[in-house]
């Protein structure tokens, strides 16, 4: 099933997409919801970020380029980070490149939706706390990474977590290609087989942390062929069974002070 | 004036301080709210973190022993890190050591509430954003920090925030002592003109990345003097103005699993 969060009539709705009809729904996404009767066609609609995060949680560097570079042992402490949810955007907003930099990093990805509060869990089990999943754009400008490895503020910038273009509930993770479109011309395309931390270890690693919470979004890594990109540019993630999540590279107006 | 979030007769409230009586309000606390009528004794009800914040952001290392220490030039990008809401806990709640870790390590902060959006704002302009102030303990196992600089998981445990006891919204920052005691012996005790980033320009960097919301959370550093601790432990985290945030350590129940 495919939920799209979508401005219509100058009001914010949330509802099920099949073909191109939408089906309005009304409750809790996560619990308990019911469709209102109300339908829309999706050209009438404007699809917003298919939802509004409660944390972002990303990992660095998981993927390898082809199988056999698979490690044989796992890191032990992955590297995780936190974007904060108001870098939000939704499909077709235009990411603001921060004033002072030209050029910053697409990153398709695979983000996996939390449905369930979940703490502890074993790996086996992960998949009853998952809701769904949907497109990500991990972007990132490397300038602002600090040089002792802290990467917060390079990742936090408004715009720089767009999101879609729909949550797909129905989706086996393990069987799907990561791709990544730059004004046209394929620049990722991996499965996800080829993640060094798998989904499943990813997930139960966080609980064994801190208690996940429904809303909670897990960017889960992005394949070789990320690549700096500037004003003008178009970015098209995709992952075909969820969609293609399609922004604009855009310069600031504003320029951003510095300490 | 004193806004403290608390639970009583199996509800959560919120109130304003005053001596030792609670008056409840209704509300929004950011924008509008009122008096119920009711009134508690805050001996008769528990006091939970004064509030769930929007996200929780950090400065690393923002302190000097000595004024003479103070830096004549700024860092260009200072150390920001994030905290996941679901570490937050509230007054008297117990910290809980993860398992395979003996110590870990407390941290008295004071904490800058924001009520406003603010997306931009120049240093002169911040305090307008500024909803108010309380006490955190920014509690770290700094045996999770990744070799490459990353803080997140040994940052975000669940009980790794303790917040509190209230929000004070009438606050000088720049004439507080941050303290610390530790099983009743003093370990910290700073006044915020020893931090080497001030809050204004914090709080205005911070703006020309991300759009603060209000109940952001900012832990402005920790004074010299933190320390690691373990289980049976009792730290007090101390602002005068604000009050005494007292938590106890306490070893993990089920032992947490790595990658």
């Amino acid at each position: 099933m495919k939920f799209a969060r979508f401005a219509a009539g100058g009001k914010t709705h949330t509802g099920v997409v099949a073909d191109d009809i939408i089906r309005e729904i009304t409750g809790d996404l996560f619990t308990n919801w019911e469709y209102t009767g109300n339908t829309f066609h999706i050209k009438e609609v404007t699809l917003l970020a298919p939802l509004i995060p409660n944390e972002i949680i990303g990992i660095g560097a998981n993927y390898v380029a082809k199988r056999e570079q698979l490690p044989n042992e796992l890191p032990e402490i992955p590297v995780f980070f936190f974007k904060p949810t108001s870098s939000v955007i939704g499909p077709e907003e235009e990411i603001v490149i921060p004033a002072g930099v030209d050029k910053v990093k697409f990153e398709s990805e695979l983000a996996v939706i939390i449905g369930k509060e979940a703490k502890n869990v074993p790996e086996s089990d992960v998949w009853q706390y998952v809701f769904g999943y949907t497109v990500a754009n991990d972007v990132t400008a490397p300038q602002f990474f600090h040089p002792d490895g802290h990467w917060t503020i390079g990742k936090s910038f408004d715009t720089f977590t767009p999101l879609g273009p729909v949550i797909e509930t129905e989706l086996d993770p393990s069987s799907v290609y990561v791709k990544a479109r730059l004004n046209g011309i394929e620049k990722q395309n991996s499965p996800t087989e080829l993640m060094i931390i798998p989904i499943s270890k990813m997930i139960s690693y966080l609980t064994n942390v801190m208690t996940l919470k429904p809303g909670d979004v897990i960017l889960t890594g992005s394949p070789v062929g990320a690549e700096l990109v500037g004003a003008g540019d178009v970015i098209e993630c995709e992952i075909a069974e969820i969609g293609t999540l399609r922004n604009t590279f855009v310069a600031a107006k504003e320029r951003a002070k510095t300490c």
